[in-house]
């Protein structure tokens, strides 16, 4: 059978826009994936008189209605007591759950527990109740009349946290398929030019289905299996990937890692190899992205932002020759770069990013959107040179920092740069 | 008198996931600043019943009606049709409208139009058309019966530029309040500390108000003014303000800039001064968020990324001797990586970064979230040891940046570091 979902987010910050709805959309993806039809948002704010409105409404159009939001220990958290008022379900003090809420504060907060979160340790009679271990307010289900009720947490970290530990546990209970999906990560083509390449493939498939998404700076295709076993989804899944493959070459650049960077990462580590950057335009933003991942130490020795010219010379070693003949955004400079920064830190592979990001066209008059990328490896040095057209000033560095992250890849898998 | 707003977004890729509902947030926004109150977000996906249900819902709470989303010129495009049936509205083709689009795709998307495009020139016969400069799509919105309804396109940069050139001045017109918000932006406090040093006077406050808001690693206090010019309500911020830094002092660090690296940057800029970063654990992070900021070369030189203890002593001049007896992550190594910096780019003033941003210990195992910041410029070196306790990488990575940021500023302004 298949449910029908509707999803109430509870907060007056939502509705004054200070803050945006990411939990309708985090909770969206996992019943998508989950089989559960999503018909409709809600967003109500701390007021217990519309939130009881929007649960009559929802009860009467969906069997799943999960809330976030409204389970803190203030006077204006009243979640729970609107939904269980609604479907007539009994509040009782968990002493167990208010142990749990009193030992984080002393261990995790290092103060006593305030006695307004007394409440929080009151939870639905007959139902499942969630712990949330990197919170205080706990979360809770239950079923009335056929409707299912869910009550997340409205703090993005907690909500996804408990989503992923105990609310897609309970709902694959109501669900009799499996549905697997893989993301097969691309960059090199614009979301219109990868979706003209398979479209006849496309439109023809119903299950598996593959579907393209624009991420920043790259293109995910997702292909989704439905079936009655997890391997038997896998099995249907294997060919897709195949086809895409097969369809659009190199530009695939790995399936379910979540972005360039960390391809580079894991590819590195398994050539036991070290990386360098050295970083004009993006100022920071490769090296930034590669020590955002945990254990970057392995493969990532450090790099160079240089910002001025000057810099270029002085710590990079770019000759003074190449900045005074061809200017600091041009081949031979990025070139010089990427030589300069495996150099100075000793990796095996320099990457080099220099460019105009604009919004002014630097002080050679070179175009905003002109990039070089340098790799410097054992082999010798290889050059990329770029026109990302006059975007805004935080997609050319995006790009850039990705085309970066591309060279090495494509270096490290024996590919052309 | 005062309205009631329900924002409707129209859209199945809301409802899978795929993208968060940022329109919603943008208009909360604006009607907010307008004394609009909005009670009521809703998604529904493409499908007219849905959409139809929703409205009848909407019409029966709200006077004012902001749908966003469906006025493209594909078959699953359906709200003017959907909105216009419900409230007895005839669409009738705009010649007007129709070469505009043709226009638009002429000169900009070098195309000629598609057939299918002429039905976005069809409009409601009595109401407002605003005119989608950035799209193909145009808005419109009508009144039928006392409540207002609006229709705007869905790709948010179409919809942002048509709230602010047509949506909000439609809207200004039913409202008589001005209100005036002030951005009183703090680091150094967690928010719940920033509120108990305020509470006392913030509960008596109903106009102006003054409001909390935890962003990332700061804290942000906005005050809020309704009057009838935009004068007085200015007039009535001033004395808040006043109030706000007498109780917080030096921990207030602007009013009205987006963040700790822009405030640093304006700082420089006036001061004529230059900066260089040599950063650990935040791995090029302080380096990005300066060069995030169009025209930052004038103010920031550039910087080094040094991961490995080797590129610290070889590329920064930490001495051998300062990172054998003390270590990468120590108080020394942080003054000598500032000064190494600021040595080897020229820059007036070099801020450094060391620490151990986990997940786990360092190699000499010193215990995540122990943080060193070093500030070198003319008149010494100054260091601040921070313990940042066991939070998330991504944390320690974000906090640690803005204490450099703090350290930049309180020394540009003449503060203790």
């Amino acid at each position: 059978m298949s449910h029908t979902a509707e999803i109430i987010a509870v907060g007056t910050e939502l509705l004054l826009g200070n803050i945006v709805n990411t939990n309708a959309q985090a909770i969206s993806q996992s019943l998508s994936a989950l089989g559960i039809n999503v018909f409709w948002h809600t967003v109500v704010g701390d007021n217990p008189e519309r939130l009881r409105e929007a649960l009559d409404i929802a009860r009467r159009r969906a069997d799943v209605i999960i809330t976030t939001g409204g389970l803190g220990p203030t006077y204006d958290d009243l979640t729970k007591q609107t939904v269980c008022g609604a479907f007539g379900q009994k509040l009782v003090l968990h002493p167990e759950i208010l142990e749990d809420i009193r030992v984080f504060y002393e261990t995790s907060l290092h103060v006593p527990m305030p006695e307004n979160n007394v409440q929080q340790a009151e939870l639905p009679e007959n139902g499942v109740i969630f712990d949330n271990p990197v919170g205080t307010a706990p979360g809770c289900a239950f079923e009335c009349g056929g409707v299912h009720v869910l009550m997340l947490p409205g703090p993005p970290h907690e909500m996804s946290t408990m989503l992923r530990r105990h609310a897609e546990p309970y709902l694959r209970k109501l669900s009799q398929e499996v549905i697997v999906s893989r993301d097969i990560m691309t960059f090199g083509m614009g979301e219109s030019s990868v979706e003209a390449m398979l479209r006849d493939r496309m439109t023809h498939m119903v299950n598996p289905t593959l579907a393209t998404y624009a991420k920043p700076f790259e293109v995910r295709l997702r292909a989704t299996a439905k079936a009655s076993t997890e391997e038997e989804a896998r099995a249907m899944l294997a060919p897709v990937e195949e086809m895409v493959r097969e369809a659009l070459g190199d530009i695939v650049y790995g399936v379910d890692v979540p972005g360039l960077a960390e391809a580079c990462h894991a590819q590195l580590l398994r050539r036991g190899m070290t990386l360098a950057t050295a970083e004009s335009c993006t100022g920071g933003l490769a090296a930034e992205k590669i020590t955002a991942i945990p254990g970057a130490s392995r493969v990532y020795r450090g790099g160079v932002v240089s910002y001025w010219t000057s810099v270029k010379g002085d710590v990079l070693q770019v000759p003074r020759e190449t900045l005074d003949t061809y200017g600091p955004v041009s081949e031979p400079c990025a070139r010089a770069m990427a030589e300069g920064a495996r150099r100075i830190t000793g990796a095996d592979i320099g990457v080099s990013v220099t460019g105009s990001a604009g919004p002014d066209p630097d002080e050679r008059g070179v175009p905003v959107g002109i990039v070089y990328i340098g790799l410097a490896a054992r082999e010798g040095t290889f050059c990329r040179a770029l026109d990302l057209g006059r975007r805004r000033r935080d997609r050319i560095q995006g790009l850039a920092a990705n085309h970066a992250f591309d060279a090495v890849r494509r270096y490290l898998t024996g590919l052309p740069i």
